[in-house]
């Protein structure tokens, strides 16, 4: 069919490119790395922010929305995060076009701008700026605020979802009187992520902290989660930071605290974006398409009728409306396809491209039998079984199918964590298996960005669970007491 | 207290900008223009957002997001488009910073991009791009897609809410087969908003159609909702434009038929703003503060305890607990401050300013005698009233505030539309009185402008309803057919 794709064993970066563009989840734009979300794939992301959203206010946090663009001197008050990102942001320079008298729109030059402005690549500045008018005392805090917002880092090489200099995200931003409080939010909004990428994804996470080289600019400490995707490489679906005083004393935001004594306040903030777009469709889809775990699937059953004869598909119509209606009153969105454009075939290969989680097939020979075709697509498993109860079975197998999806990931990832003891070892786990590879490092900046240079694998964490271990460093054997994760990553 | 406001007969203008900022909905921002939405204010903005995205949906679309930014050549493709929009636009010019070596953060001008980007003001232009490449045949269509979004309009005088650089809206796109199908489908979004304005806001508003002269930079005809604030000033609520086949023209955009003919496609474009937030402060908030409609508070019910022990306290508490669960399992949001720091009589005047539409008031008497004190915001009504049945009676009560929210400012906009014949008449009834005034116009721009010029009053919109009238032109005395409705606005 003209919809087929690339398969994974021939091009893993091919299939994906056209999965994403085949499947309708989005496309380039015609501004360089920026790209449209289609109605299909907004409407996966309209459920990941659902279900995140209502996690974060059942944490106690808010909604607010901050601006758009920061001035440019904010920008550069914290070193590190100036540093960050200053080489890949959105200039805006003028506020006026004007005609050239020649027909021509032109930037009006008489319409500068005093002070430049940065298109938000991230919005920690601007908060912490307003902060400082809404915190005077231990009274007003913790601030525990979040964002839904769009960003903007001008990345030079991008790829839908994973890597586009417009993203679509939230970012937390909170405000606590005492760095033990900010501490454990940070930890609290890591385990949230986690506990939404396996249970809502189906994706299972390692859950660590990152090394100074790979901390996010202005933090003290970067909590994340990684996920690995079915080419072995590695990806971070989610990070969370401790970011001490820094933005505190940049901003000067102080409180008073219930001693009366006036301190800096101490900070978090967090942030998932449309990047987990990409972990979801990398994570579980297949050769024939999308596999969508069914939380997060726009169409969670697909109903296809088998007819000859306008009174067969009369018949059926007849039949499936109760059925519809039994679906919807489970919350099960179910859609009855009767199309008389397209044949059955062509619609099976449609909704397996989509991802839809269960078709049922339905004749006039079911009708006579009591029977469907019910059709799993994580497993390809076809069955004819009784009509009877048909929304009840439905229901568990939805959720049988949530379960199946994320073992079979988590399987996949236990499968592909290995050990390595040598950089020899190590750099052959990289080369003919890839995943994880667990090895000793010596804590230094200069191993680590040497093995980045030799191998193109990064430390993706220091896992949060990880047993003491004494070993030493793979590459220069000086003693190391824990095993990193390391990868190659998206 | 300190939190009190400037009344309305004082200052109205004065009252709108201490409501906004005390009651905590919105502030300036360090960024010339643009505004943070705290989150008090961002959580009423949410409850609009999801009405508006049902009734969207309902009526069968779907969202989508397009870029941030649109190629200036893009913009310049629609004449009149470009007229209406190039002088107030963000333009980004460069995508890196550097430091100059002095520790200075420049722009740096080796990063100037080839072609100026504008942050969009309005998405036409990208997404009527895009849909070139999603149409080809009439099977193609309708696309009927929305998108939630921030723009920019480089507005030189701001206010909060109502006129900002920055604000969130959502801007609805469509496609169509035929004129007619486009003009059903600006007039439906139309009726959505104004039965939204109604429903939800209980702001009753008037649909019309704009003259020529205040249409939409590059529609056909601009179809509107308009309200009437307390102080007699109009305010436009929403606007549905039919496009005809302006974009489709400018990009290319091209169907077969099913007759196999190649034709332009007929666009709509539709949207709402954060705007709403200032027409909803401004039509019911009064000097004690804001005054919501039941549908769209965040707080619906706060319960205040009324106590001097800390064992009355926890008596209260044992009552209000069953009643939170009640209301609670009614889908009423509810509140229970028993905040030991503040006095009932300061958090009775901060419930106020909020705008919580029903307050209960419970001491140890009240828990003896089988009573509640009961208090609606809106006219300031006490009862006292028997504990039993009391969710009950909650339900319906916030159901009769809604009612009666609208039902008052009906009466407030009936009483303030007014006839004028002559054009002294036109001018005393604006200057003494306000509020609409419905009068004859000879239907040039000329007259129109004139009239502006002389008396700031613009023409609102040409009711839908109008019933026709000869009559003469309250300026020119040239013959007119209709009434139009005048009014100084927003």
């Amino acid at each position: 069919m003209s919809k087929g794709i690339t398969s994974r064993n021939d091009d893993y970066s091919q299939w994906y490119n056209e999965l994403v563009t085949k499947a309708d989840l989005a496309e380039h734009s015609a501004v360089r790395g920026c790209m449209v979300i289609k109605p299909y794939g907004y409407s996966i992301w309209e459920k990941m922010q659902a279900a995140l959203d209502k996690m974060f206010k059942d944490t106690g946090h808010s909604n607010a929305y901050f601006p758009l663009f920061i001035p440019k001197s904010f920008f550069s008050k914290e070193a590190s995060h100036v540093e960050g990102f200053a080489k890949e942001c959105a200039v805006v320079t003028h506020y006026r076009l004007k005609n050239d008298g020649n027909g021509n729109i032109i930037v009006d030059e008489d319409a500068k701008l005093e002070e430049e402005l940065i298109v938000r690549p991230t919005s920690e500045t601007i908060i912490w700026n307003t902060y400082r008018g809404w915190i005077q005392s231990y009274r007003d805090l913790p601030i525990l605020v979040n964002q839904w917002a769009n960003v903007v880092r001008w990345e030079m090489r991008t790829r839908l979802f994973l890597r586009t200099a417009e993203f679509l995200w939230q970012e937390g931003h909170t405000a606590h009187a005492t760095a033990e409080e900010a501490i454990t939010e940070a930890e609290r909004m890591l385990h949230v992520y986690a506990d939404f990428a396996e249970n809502w994804m189906a994706v299972p996470v390692v859950k660590g902290t990152k090394t100074p080289n790979e901390r996010f600019a202005g933090a003290i400490e970067t909590y994340c989660i990684e996920a690995l995707m079915q080419d072995g490489k590695a990806l971070q679906a989610g990070t969370s930071h401790f970011l001490g005083q820094n933005f505190a004393k940049a901003f000067d935001v102080k409180f008073t605290s219930k001693e009366g004594k006036l301190d800096h306040v101490w900070a978090t903030s967090w942030g998932v974006s449309t990047r987990l777009m990409g972990a979801l469709i990398m994570a579980h889809s297949d050769d024939a398409g999308l596999v969508l775990p069914p939380k997060l699937a726009p169409i969670q059953v697909v109903i296809i009728p088998i007819y000859k004869s306008e009174e067969d598909l009369n018949r059926i119509t007849g039949k499936v409306d109760g059925l519809v209606k039994e679906l919807k009153a489970r919350n099960i969105s179910v859609k009855y396809d009767d199309r008389d454009t397209q044949r059955p075939g062509f619609k099976f290969a449609e909704y397996e491209l989509k991802g839809v989680p269960v078709r049922i097939a339905l004749g006039a020979r079911d009708l006579e039998n009591g029977t469907v075709e019910i059709a799993r697509r994580d497993t390809k498993e076809k069955q004819t079984i009784s009509s009877e109860n048909l929304a009840d079975h439905i229901e568990q197998l939805l959720e049988q199918i949530q379960k199946d999806i994320y073992q079979k990931a988590l399987k996949f990832r236990e499968e592909n964590i290995t050990r390595a003891d040598t950089y020899d070892e190590f750099k052959k786990v990289l080369d003919e298996k890839a995943g994880f590879v667990s090895a000793h490092w010596d804590g230094t900046p200069e191993t680590e960005q040497r093995i980045k240079e030799e191998t193109k694998a990064t430390i993706r964490c220091i896992p949060i669970d990880n047993p003491k271990e004494d070993g030493v460093c793979i590459l220069t054997g000086k003693p190391s007491v824990q095993r990193v994760l390391f990868a190659r990553a998206y």
